[in-house]
């Protein structure tokens, strides 16, 4: 289909903007998936300073890349979560300020606006990024929530990401939530669960994600096929299950890399995913934004993995038959 | 092995004690593992009050039944936990209190002390329960915790249950865990990793169920064979695996019953664990103690199904050979 | 559920009524589906001889046996065919006359509308048996057939289906079609369809039997599932898959029991079927009709397997939760 | 083996030959496989003109391909077929005519003598075609056909095909039946009834098209080697399995491409079928005619495909070991 | 189909003959496949003690127990073995005497025609044993062996067991060598060969015994229906493969029992067999010879499973149709 | 890891190697694993010329071609070896002598004691070969070992290896045994035994050769993993099981190509290694010597597999991560 293939650049955030650019284009890459931490894009500077995203659009421009999503994934985690130690190292310290809880997820929303501005004003369609989860430390633990307590986390849900949504609205953005562990949606159903709390409404939908599906036994072409019209962009990243009956899927705290895993995520085409089911389901559902590589393999140098990534995506997203084929 | 077969009573606590040890036996049960709320094992009243311990063996005896372990999952689950809300359900009203976190955990750690205590009183052998966990969140969700974060959620275990497990030393009473999302230990790692916490004292040790480890992916029979002197009670209960690419393993947030859950609990011998492997695991391992039946199907008349499984594990606990074999 | 276990007479034509009808009683069964040929139940006798009716379910009571299901299969078949030479063995003479076809199809439609009411006149709910097919042939075939053809062979199918119908519903019997290859419906969505092309009309249901479904790559529960209202009636048949790279699923035009072909029916119990999936699918929808044992087996003593297959069924149909549960 | 690399044409037939035979090179083909429909290759004029078949060649020759087999699809379905509404649009007006069955099967037989003279005159090898059956809606449905009903069928085959193969004795022409759905032969056992229906006489053999056997749950490698020497053409197309539990082998009347259908053609290399396994059995049986990429894939751009497919049989057909290694 | 059920003794000669045969009646046998050690079946004081048989024969018949199957598996082995010091141990001492193995294989061959003249004096039908074999090293070992040493071996194998089985067809008896690894035929194919050595002479076939066919891959209904009138005895033995990746199917030297084996042995109905297709295809073949237990589990206390097996092999030999069914 | 990427010269015997050299640069390969055979390394004349090492060298230099391994495969097969006539075709006639076994196996030592010092003198860091084994006849035959035989074969291996070892400690070369079939050491178990039987000492590891553990049913990543710092040597070679109920693993005598035995070896992916697995693991515990093709695939050119495996390596070896990352 001829989609843009871009990098998504959470993964470099120890190179430089101007040095990861010109490096993508030569792996392949069509344009990058700007991440709002490290210097890739910085929110406050692109609202505060006139030239910011034009001069960033320039470099792009020669270089001859897009930049049509934003990534916020860290920023947007700490408006649903109950906020905790970790939140610290994923903020920027002026949403951090004191770590007092309630007072960082407002911060958090209040910095996810801007981004959705600062997309915005570099001309980006989608902000992709988390949501933060009430509910998360229930799934799958003890006592089992109540109908009640699961009834109030998903207002909770749309309580504080509405009037973020409202303000993608107004500009024009759509939001793209990452169906994964620790969001409010991480599997088919609970997806369908966060779409009704928003009642649908169309500035939300999903970046689709399979690693994070394939290790929980969905098929990720199933997942497309049930929301036709709300995947708002899609993560390349394989995975792969490495269970031998000791191996466990929920990780023993393991870090990745670690071979008593249960699952580990791989490279585009070194893992267990069905790239040509998802292909031709993406083709059906008639999504055409960007393929976006979230490289990530702890086996493999990472600057001949992102190469091998974009050469990978090029000969899997083949021309689909016409409509009236 | 002629092990002796138990009924869990947490799964009757509608049915008072008096009723169901008659018809416990009547399904052909040797005993009951009684747990600590309803009227079938109440550890203020047995510590309290002379005969009650007495009078319960008493009824126990003329049923030719045992109560060789305690249950105590509810309570034990508060004492490594992060209290909320769910918790209020699961605990005495003496123990929630004003429902202050700390303090609830603190009255939880107290009331186990006291359940160790009473069972000893009751002449049991074990006390089975959970240990709740400050590291739950964490798991699988997002941001991955640091290694120090982890470590001190390990320490926080060892600080927490190391006085309870004292206590069991001078009652002779030995603490099985139950491997379980939502505690310290879910798998087969992370059991290790508790139990390397606690120094390897020999007070504590795991209660296995296989239903847990099934839908993770985990061979039940190689958990038991990595830990063949921890073994310290067994729960049989079975489950089955749910997949068709739109199910996933954690759920959905669905309640139990709902066929869009990726698992199921079910009656032994009704799902999918390899049990003829369960039992030649155990029957190599050594372990002679009982064999607990948790009874659990959303699809299944209980009565029924309570007498079906004891028969069950009566075909399926076949004698091994001789050591000298 | 406790679910009345029919013995599906037609694999007993060889056998008179009178004593056939005890030895059902014999093997366990407690009931028999009655089929319309042999003197097992005679539809023009049934009609025009007072007590035909009151005789058979004479002898029945005092086996205490049930006939709740009549069985059209054979004539039924005529109805919606292209009629050619086999026909003529599954049709009594005066319905195959001089074989024309569109008279051999025109009396068939005759015949089904007065076993409806010999139905009704023994007191039977269901109806079950075939609706034969113009759009068999072209099942898999070449040419493909147009979207036309497909439209006109379905709404023949209901040109033909609904007078018989119209008769069910005057006389409070249900039509159960049995999905089958040669039917208007063989498989879940042409069952959807054939569905749709009579409007959802509440006389027509589907006589379920998993047999047919296995071999075709389908899940039975699935099947039961997606028409959670409309399972009119059961036949209790398992089938087996003897792949080996040589066999296939079409069968090779080979007989029963020649180990070349691709799958074989077999004695419920002995073959590939999820039978545990099947009754708890049937529990969760409510079905509570009967459960007919249409016994086929190539390899198996008859008697043997038709004792056998009723003991099968009693230990598969277990007491469902109670819906409050 | 370097066989010949040829484009079934019949995929093509809105291209005229003139355009199509160019672009077939250049995707790398070295030859075509002419469908005797559209202007491709016809019969009637390549008979009574005398420069058809030159030019043909001529043009073909210019382009360095060859055209080795003849395509004859759609006149031969309708040689033993019942003919039905869906053949007219297979078939020439001069073969149709007034569309009575007996006759349109009369003429469509001396077509297809005729479509071997000319075959000839072109200097091709090969006639590639189907046989049309009268047994086919027999297959899988009920009743089942008696071995008299079954015999007589064979009979019909042989006294109506012998003569063509009689021509094709006479003009060195060898006719490849594609074993097929809808076809006398369809699988492996069915293909050995046909041979023998024929007393294995040596015009006659079979295409080899391993997608038809795939669904059947036939493995395509043994049916090669079932076969050795009567290997006579090969199609390289490809096939999916889309099993979900709802989805059946029969396809529900779907057309290609509906996701509910059972399964799918795919280009080759994007579907289930072991081709390793193909070409070492091609390798083993000596098999050393063309390999002809009969294109189909309802979700890939056909331009795009014709030439992947291409650089997928190059990459495939590796040299065999010398006979005497 | 009511064949007789026998125990095989050899499982069990530390317990003498008298002892034995009671307890085999009481657990359910019909008879018993007496071995040559021990005192279950003497060889050489059946042939000089007149009424040594008698005796034994009475006493089985007081029982109610026969003894059709003669077992010679010890002495057999050193028939054709290049005997070395593991031999000493299975071997009467007469026939190891000093141990100079040409001699050792000279009287082992001689033992085995007097074990086959005593079974015909005790009115056996079948004499059971294995072959050795001077080509068991260099199954899978290195350097291959040449065509010639392969065909030496065979040849050797011949000449050494045609004197035997003169011996045999004098005396009506016939011969079942075990297909066993170690011997001359351990897989199909290689007992095909061993069948072609002996020119196919009548009296010499198979002991069938699908747990040594099971972990080298082949399908034991298979083997059935491959050689349909050439199974002499049916041994009832299951196995279980164990790979978890470490272990391998050829055993690592690991004696029976630990649980790094590639596979075990297991009581009939405790492993991976699929009996029900194994029964199936002794009845098409027309097998009505016993079935006997040969009961090796290191798992299970050997008279519980003694026991559990007769039950399992009753419930397995269901009666098949008739042979005009 | 830009490992050295050998073609092993075994395969190639027939070539001599002033022609070997050259196409195996062509087929772009880095080095050979020169054999002790043919002209590749003549073991007596590398130590007794002076300049036979160097000549070796400057023609592999002028190629750009470097030799760290030396194969001893087939003298080294003798050293441990019950030797039979098998051995003759293997062996220099200077070995094989007159042929009785124990000297034979004597002079076998003392050659590869040569081999070892040649090596040393063509400056290769690694001599790889085989062990020869008492105890592979034993391995699943009957009657099985015992611990005192199999003690006994152990000593003997240590015996007769050490003093070769210890040239090789002298000589700075290391031993790599290939874990193989008829060796000491077959799969994961008994390597680790052979290893034991070492005292472990470091101038003795292992060739991983991943076919012949993959027909056993072993991991080879697992095997990788469990000796991470003894795998001395790799060999590239793939294998496939053809199982279809008739074939089996332990072959049937028959020679490779026969599409009868249970396995085959192939050219690399072209066969069922997990070639993705193997380089991860081989990565993971940092081995960081060559990768040496030991082409072999009795249904493939030779020369073209031969290049057509260098390619496929090259593709396979990626770069790891940094240890730090």
């Amino acid at each position: 289909m001829s989609r843009t293939i871009l990098l998504y650049s959470g993964t470099f955030t120890d190179v430089l903007f101007a040095e990861l650019a010109p490096r993508a284009g030569e792996w392949g890459y069509q344009g990058l998936e700007l991440c709002c931490w490290g210097d890739h894009f910085e929110v406050q500077r692109a609202l505060s300073e006139d030239d910011y995203c034009a001069k960033k659009l320039d470099l792009l421009s020669r270089l001859d890349l897009s930049a049509p999503v934003i990534s916020a994934h860290k920023v947007s985690q700490a408006v649903g979560d109950r906020v905790d130690a970790r939140h610290q190292a994923i903020l920027p310290d002026y949403v951090w300020g004191d770590g007092q809880p309630p007072e960082v997820s407002q911060r958090a929303a209040e910095e996810m606006m801007a981004t959705v501005r600062a997309a915005q004003k570099l001309g980006a369609a989608v902000v992709a990024g988390f949501s933060g989860s009430t509910l998360w430390s229930f799934v799958g633990g003890y006592p089992a929530p109540t109908r009640e307590i699961l009834a109030a986390g998903f207002q909770d849900f749309a309580r504080l990401w509405n009037p973020i949504l409202d303000v993608c609205r107004d500009c024009g953005i759509r939001y793209a939530l990452e169906v994964h562990p620790g969001q409010i949606a991480f599997d088919l159903y609970s997806a369908e669960m966060a779409l009704d709390a928003l009642h649908g409404r169309e500035d939300f939908g999903f970046l689709f994600d399979p690693s994070h599906l394939h290790w929980q036994g969905i098929d990720p072409a199933e997942f497309l096929r049930h929301f036709p019209d709300r995947i708002y962009h899609v993560h390349i990243k394989d995975a792969v299950l490495n269970l031998n009956g000791r191996n466990g899927l929920l990780g023993s705290y393991l870090p990745s890399g670690d071979p008593r895993r249960g699952y580990e995520f791989r490279s585009p085409g070194h893992g267990g995913i069905d790239w040509e089911a998802v292909i031709r389901a993406l083709n059906d559902i008639g999504y055409n934004g960007p393929l976006s590589v979230e490289w990530k393999d702890s086996g493999m140098n990472r600057d001949f993995g992102a190469e091998d990534a974009c050469r990978f995506v090029k000969r899997l997203d083949f021309e689909p038959a016409p409509p009236e084929y």
